[in-house]
């Protein structure tokens, strides 16, 4: 396997991850393209002129130069990184993570939300709608998705004003800061190959037009969610804020973590019949942290619909699909409790509070709360490769005006 | 009242009217902001040199110059256009409608559609959940919204495929070429100011933030809508293609339409209660047409919630607003048969099929079937002003890949 010139044995970070972010420093105020390395992030235009005219502006450059130009700037940024005779000429681009002020990675065109996790629809359904069937029956037909808000999509690290709205009490109709504040820990899919409209993607081609990973957590406040959604679906109990890692994984990270999704339980029609495709399940473990304090550990391969069947049933309708677009998992729940991806789940909408470390309790969110959402992957070779975190801070509701 | 030095009289589009586009031509490519003027277009930087830094690129240009420079522009169009001593300059300057290419009038940011008239609630209740009340209890407290897909709004006269997808049949689960395909007739309300994050817009700052609005038509394939819709609302029923009219005539335009709203049932809480506020009902007459023939004529006037509430609503819980974010107002419905904005109420979903000019009949969409959506306001002096049309023909469904 190859190894860097930089000592970064210990690191998840190291030549087979290699995420891009899009970054500037107070030297430079310049948004531009940005790869992790161990605790550094390489200035990829600095380091090498002959990339800069692939990443123009940051990732968004990247992605419109297409796949050609990603697979050209990550070979080319592994050679730097490794060649031991690009060290001299390399380093002096390497800006300290702490250095580098970590931007909205890309513009985000469209955002879709898909609802992914057989658990997750399950203890949901068994919570919104105690007296159904947990599954709806369209389910296991479709993955079911829905458009997100993109203008509030923010980088990890922005702190999010815990939102005031509508809720129905046993007294009537309130307006006021949420009281079930939460989180959903997700896996999001950004796209860097537009199509036409009317010009559906098939299964197959979903890679062609998937960048990246990053994680996601599409914060939601429950109250005001449960209020409104019939029959439109969420809107203002998801549109506050949706945080993004500001580090996008290539998918040439991760072939070691492909494996097959679980068993269908329907026959599936034909562009979302996945049973010839090469396996698109992935091994990637999360974990959730409120303030510090590991509270779930959601396993991504439990997800029942994949990545291309989320993008073929999105452009089935012959939808346009734009470089930026964002479509996200929803969140990531395993069987086990201890895998629960949301707060709404992991203390049963109030009736199981889970405690932290510091022996507090929590069923939603309290102001000040820091949740951090960290993942892992297989790496070709063993051992594992990190993905960035996506962490957010609450701050007290404002009053209206 | 000013006149023009156009012999305009008979047209709608006077000095009253006045809306944007962005267009260019063959001979020009250049994408640019037009104004219409009876049935040319004013190339308004190529006229006054002093504006062009007011609309570069077309509207996009002109939204994010802000309200200053919105009014400079309407002045300054008027005079030129009402001033015979500047006939002589400004002629040469007047594209006639027919060498114009109209394009996507402007960047679409956020797109989110609302569900504003109770008589289209009700209809639409009464058909998809027979057995339910027709209005959610959530109704009439606030106005129900969902994000549409920005990418597919596309302009007035772009075909639109039919959709293939899913729907449920006694048979079972069917993927095919929608056979419910309808239209909506909307009015679209487009933002030129945003706001920050965590920062909602109250009521009566609405029209800081909104430049104008345009005519949209949100085609519609009910059988997908209905299969996937439950429970996170609707998707790809929806996503596949919605017109906008590639005018957009300003506020400033709509003074003479603004009425009351309807009496509301239900006290408002305080960011939606606006009893102390100028009234925005706006009393818009829509048309619709369906390969020449007359089957509708929404009356904006019944529509329950307002543009400032639905503005309200949507910033309330802190979602930001960005200059290009388009908001609909749902389907235009009033309270008798014949002023149904959508096929589905019209045909009472196929129940009561009805007929067109030429002997024909319809329950929803044929393909080679062309939607025209038209509407007039009251102008100022007296007289109508029109709103530019929306317009869209059926194209066969393709076959998957």
């Amino acid at each position: 396997m190859t190894s860097s010139w930089l000592d970064i044995e210990e690191s998840q970070f190291g030549l087979e991850a290699l995420p891009y972010a899009t970054f500037h420093t107070a030297a430079d105020p310049a948004p531009r393209l940005g790869v992790r390395i161990g605790d550094h992030v390489l200035d990829v235009a600095a380091a090498a002129a002959g990339l800069a005219g692939h990443c123009e502006g940051g990732l968004d450059g990247l992605l419109a130069a297409g796949p050609e130009a990603w697979t050209e700037v990550r070979a080319e940024v592994t050679r730097l990184l490794s060649d031991p005779a690009c060290e001299a000429e390399v380093r002096p681009h390497l800006v300290p993570l702490e250095d580098a002020v970590l931007l909205l990675p890309f513009t985000v065109a469209d955002y879709v939300d898909f609802y992914a996790s057989e658990h997750h629809a399950t203890n949901v359904g068994r919570l919104f709608r105690p007296d159904s069937e947990p599954l709806t029956p369209n389910w296991k037909h479709l993955p079911i998705g829905y458009h997100g808000r993109a203008g509030t999509v923010v980088v990890s690290g922005t702190d999010v004003v815990r939102p005031t709205g509508q809720r129905r009490t046993p007294d009537g109709i309130v307006d006021g800061p949420s009281i079930r504040l939460d989180i959903e820990a997700e896996l999001g899919f950004v796209v860097g190959v537009g199509s036409e409209i009317a010009d559906p993607v098939p299964l197959a081609e979903a890679a062609d037009h998937i960048f990246g990973v990053a994680l996601v957590n599409d914060w939601s406040a429950r109250d005001i969610q449960a209020w409104e959604y019939v029959p439109l679906g969420p809107f203002l109990g998801k549109s506050f804020a949706t945080s993004i890692s500001p580090w996008v994984l290539p998918l040439a990270a991760l072939e070691a973590a492909r494996i097959r999704p679980p068993e269908r339980d329907v026959p599936l029609t034909g562009y979302l019949d996945d049973s010839d495709l090469e396996p698109w399940g992935l091994d990637l473990a999360l974990e959730v942290r409120v303030n510090g304090s590991l509270v779930s550990e959601p396993p991504y391969a439990t997800m029942y619909w994949t990545a291309p069947q989320m993008l073929a049933h999105m452009t089935a309708n012959g939808a346009i699909l734009r470089v930026g677009d964002l479509f996200a998992s929803g969140t990531i729940s395993g069987p086990e409790p201890g895998q629960r991806g949301s707060l709404l789940e992991l203390g049963w909408s109030g009736a199981e509070p889970f405690k932290l470390d510091d022996g507090s309790v929590r069923s939603f969110l309290e102001d000040g709360d820091e949740v951090t959402i960290t993942a892992t992957a297989p790496a070709p070779g063993g051992g594992r490769i990190a993905l960035g975190e996506v962490s957010g801070r609450i701050l007290p509701a404002k009053a209206r005006p």
